[in-house]
């Protein structure tokens, strides 16, 4: 077998803390949670954890504060083997800091805070990070660096992988645009095409942009434009007690599987998989699953 | 004029993550906050500050981890001028963190968590801490020390006033029976007496415990019963941004007025214009008032 892939991931990074309710709250009061969990998160992080786990190398850009939470977050991610040479700390700025509530059945609500003092300037990057990787991972928490690194990813032949989760349209049309691969979540999916289903979605946003796009659905699984047809792969069936960070263990499972020239049907059973067995444990991506677990799941 | 009172505060010790959003969460999903303060809180630490920005001499009898979340706990209320000798710190346990969304009415959602490995046992307080202080002031978080100080005021002929908020019934009566003073919220004053109005959970409660018993009620104010009948206080108009900690800055501020020998009446118009206050400002306890500010409003 060939040397593990080498991928760089750049976007969110978050200290989270994690609490596990009965019931998600539906307006003002106090609720009592039975649980609490506090780890390092943030989807480009999460990703890069996944993808370690998985057997790829893993380097991770990213802003933080020079602050304990800060601390706390580089211990976390280094313990998991991701390089953290490319997180930059930025004095007198709070490290992005999530608040995520999850329920009985794993549904959740995330309250992620970044704060405006994290500069945006990506020209520190270097270049020959992006161009001697097999793949690299965007989200869209940091614009200026998502589409730089985009930019030199498809200039070079590269892997582009955009994580497009909700936020500005402005932002996603423009990395979308620059992405060799979009793996939209469903709400962002249907926000950016206007339309309600994920097939209609899914048809407009292949329409617009030049690489291959992809909308992750929860439970329902993947939906993917091959060959002018709408495909569709449902993840292997578990018991969820956590959704959180499930969207980016997929993406963290799929660009590694692209980057070892899998083709795209084998790179969503393979996420899929991966992102099924990250619900069954609780904690986010402290349930990210390591590679024989995975191969074991697909192979029953 | 006299010495300021002693007040001593015993129970909930928290560090808050207080998150600013638009509108409250209604079920699963992500919402981005607009501002992040983390600040030490709890019902009890918050009625501490409250009475020493109010010009009494308080001390906090609490738990905390031996983390850096307590290291920052600690840091935040000495700064305020709180005895925090007795705040005791358990290894290997984290300090209690809560998650607060505030919206923009400043209506706020409020999960606390508190860790089973904080030490139950409060046989450590010294008695002689309670008997020689004006005052002691216990919310129910912490059952065993709550019960233990106020048995000690009680029998020293001490104000012993019992912050009551929603918890266990039965934590809430045993309380209640010791407390000379007990001055519920709303939600649990209604869950107590199994009334659905205040008037009517206010002559239940009344009727069922020995010491004088008050309700708030948020912008409605204050409910209590004086010589058999319910009295009535509304606060000073404000526009509320932020009503996190209104209730135990009134709390504090009752309490250092009756430690005043101020008559029921006064202090309960003492303890509206303190949380009135506070309520115009974001961010929790720290928008705690000082007694110049509450004098101005209420010879206003």
């Amino acid at each position: 077998m060939a040397a593990s892939p080498h991928l760089v991931f750049a976007g969110s990074a978050t200290l989270d803390m994690i609490f596990s309710v009965d019931a998600l709250p539906v307006g003002a009061g106090k609720i009592l949670p039975r649980r609490l969990v506090q780890a390092a998160h943030g989807m480009a992080t999460s990703a890069a954890i996944a993808a370690a786990r998985l057997g790829g190398r893993a380097t991770l850009i990213a802003r933080i504060g020079d602050d304990q939470n800060g601390d706390r977050f580089l211990a976390d991610v280094e313990a998991e083997g991701v390089d953290c040479g490319q997180v930059r700390r930025f004095a007198g700025v709070p490290t992005p800091l999530s608040a995520v509530i999850v329920d009985k059945e794993g549904e959740r609500l995330v309250v992620p805070y970044y704060d405006h003092g994290l500069g945006a300037d990506p020209s520190w990057i270097p270049d020959a990070l992006i161009t001697s990787a097999d793949a690299v991972q965007v989200d869209i928490r940091w614009p200026e660096a998502a589409a730089r690194l985009l930019a030199l990813a498809r200039d070079a032949g590269k892997i582009g992988v955009l994580d497009g989760d909700i936020g500005p349209l402005e932002v996603l049309n423009e990395l979308a645009g620059l992405a060799s691969h979009s793996v939209f979540s469903e709400p962002a999916a249907k926000q950016l095409s206007g339309q309600d289903d994920v097939a209609a979605a899914l048809m407009v946003l292949a329409r617009g942009f030049p690489g291959f796009v992809a909308i992750t659905a929860g439970a329902e699984g993947c939906y993917w434009f091959d060959k002018r047809e709408v495909c569709h792969a449902r993840p292997p069936s578990v018991v969820a007690v956590d959704t959180l960070a499930a969207g980016d263990v997929f993406h963290g499972a799929f660009t590694l599987a692209l980057a070892e020239k899998r083709s795209i049907e084998d790179a969503v059973h393979f996420a899929n998989a991966a992102a099924a067995l990250k619900c069954t444990i609780f904690g986010g991506r402290l349930g990210s699953p390591d590679r024989e677990a995975v191969e074991a799941l697909l192979a029953r």
